[in-house]
């Protein structure tokens, strides 16, 4: 297994990306906190470029790449914002990406890879066909692989996020974030530990395997089917060992939770999030009890969708 | 007429309103920089109490009245955002705000007057009918009349969102806002001459009555219809001598044209605009030769709609 990363690692990330990345803000929202009955902050990775906080990961793994590497270029597979993410951080470094996407990804996901300059390669939908068709291409290519979550360079640049938000915002209580992969949840587990705050990941309840594994102590993979496209990847080796123990539970939500958590961003705080993104707001909505007169930050992964298919007019 | 209002009304009513309004974030887009070929600050009062700059004149008139009118309670009518601005306004001094609005008003903002706790009286679609029922509740009620645009006190206060603009952002060349009674435009207009600064109006080309009124040197009134629901006021009297002689022109975009920016502000930008405030962004994409190598100003004006209705779905 790979090496553990650790809080100096996010540190040295933040500053390495700090050129290349959006520093974002973060908003409130009346709404939330009267819902919630606390401080609610939402660090809006939505506004950060390609519209995801996977740009932070992918230009940390980038520019960590020796000149050599670079010549070779990189590639991954991504059903969308780790793919676009590293199109354009491959770009920031004039070098070349090509991402293998699951085709039927979401249309707007492959359009911005192919904005960022990205060659794409198509796939079928499981993992084993992306992981296959990656093979092919590193064999192809001799590109270096840059996997989307399970990877120490991808969860350091992914935790200053977090790194970010608590130097934004005084005397946190709990953060709570997604959980897909798990890159972003073992990046901000690191930053969380180090200051003495709490941290929940959040999961659609029909793509539970983190909260599975978590429950048993080893690594448990599930069927994924959910609306939230961002978070069917199953968490990684390395991402389980980082989180275990650190993170105090995995919240799970249902379907309608999620929809309705995101139709509430859109109307009330007025900024466009992705599925995945409303999960931790309706793992606050749902878990109340557990935030009442806490300090919570949220970290609000991406806004990346097709706004033709809208959740709420099926 | 009433008095004209001044730069220094709107100085004073920012500092009236301080306590009151959100000092909203501004925002820049690469993507929109791209388009117009310039540097474009996106003021984003669609994050605003209320979810529209429309508070900040609410504001300003609610905390200028005397005590003995509070007691009197006040009274507008609106297609919406400035009647749920009034009626939590009120709110924040805990008098009585009666709001007559047209029964077709959007289902968003008629719900939002209910939830600051205004009074609603439902009325016919025409201005005549808003102003006919309004007539009816003051007789009824004794309240004083609070106008939503063509009152230099909500002009003052207005113009606050354009202030905060030029004190975060230096060197702007110009501004562009959207124009239906003219309220925003006539206190954008105030700030900017003060500062040296070009303004432009926006409307909707179907709703083209401030166009038509500044090309022919008199107020024309027209029979809008357009989807910009904010902007279907005919320009003020007041409004129309602040603005005759300050504003460079209006520039007109088609409800296609609107219906596209305001998609690419939700998909680009990723925030969630309504109609009338993606006419400003459409303009500076029809008109871009205007607008090459400048600092722009924009403001972003409100964010309330139906999510179940959007343009681009019919």
């Amino acid at each position: 297994m790979a090496e553990q990363p650790t809080f100096e690692d996010v540190v040295a990330a933040a500053q390495r990306i700090e050129a290349h990345i959006r520093h974002t803000p973060v908003t409130t929202s009346k709404s939330i906190d009267d819902t919630v009955d606390g401080r609610v902050f939402l660090k809006c990775e939505n506004l950060q470029r390609t519209g995801a906080f996977k740009f932070r990961g992918a230009s940390n793994a980038i520019w960590l790449l020796s000149d050599t590497e670079c010549a070779r270029g990189v590639a991954t597979h991504s059903s969308g914002n780790h793919g676009a993410a590293l199109a354009l951080a491959a770009r920031t470094r004039d070098m070349d990406a090509t991402i293998v996407m699951p085709a039927v990804s979401v249309r707007s996901k492959i359009e911005a890879v192919e904005a960022y300059g990205g060659n794409i390669r198509f796939c079928g939908p499981t993992m084993a066909d992306r992981e296959a068709m990656l093979e092919e291409v590193l064999a192809e290519t001799g590109a270096v692989p840059v996997h989307p979550y399970d990877d120490a360079r991808i969860v350091a640049g992914q935790g200053t996020a977090a790194l970010e938000l608590t130097e934004e915002i005084d005397h946190l209580d709990v953060i709570v974030v997604p959980v897909g992969g798990g890159g972003l949840l073992a990046g901000t587990s690191l930053v969380a530990e180090r200051y003495g705050i709490a941290v929940y990941g959040s999961e659609p309840a029909q793509a539970n395997d983190a909260k599975q594994s978590l429950d048993a102590g080893r690594r448990i993979a599930t069927t994924p089917d959910t609306i939230a496209d961002g978070l069917r990847a199953t968490i990684g080796v390395l991402n389980f060992e980082v989180i275990r123990n650190r993170v105090r539970d995995i919240l799970t939500v249902s379907e309608d939770e999620i929809i309705a958590a995101m139709r509430f961003v859109w109307q009330r705080v007025k900024i466009v999030v992705e599925p995945s993104a409303a999960v931790p707001v309706a793992a606050l909505m749902r878990y109340r009890e557990l935030f009442n007169e806490q300090r919570v930050g949220v970290v609000l992964t991406g806004g990346n969708l097709d706004l033709d298919a809208l959740p709420w007019q099926d």
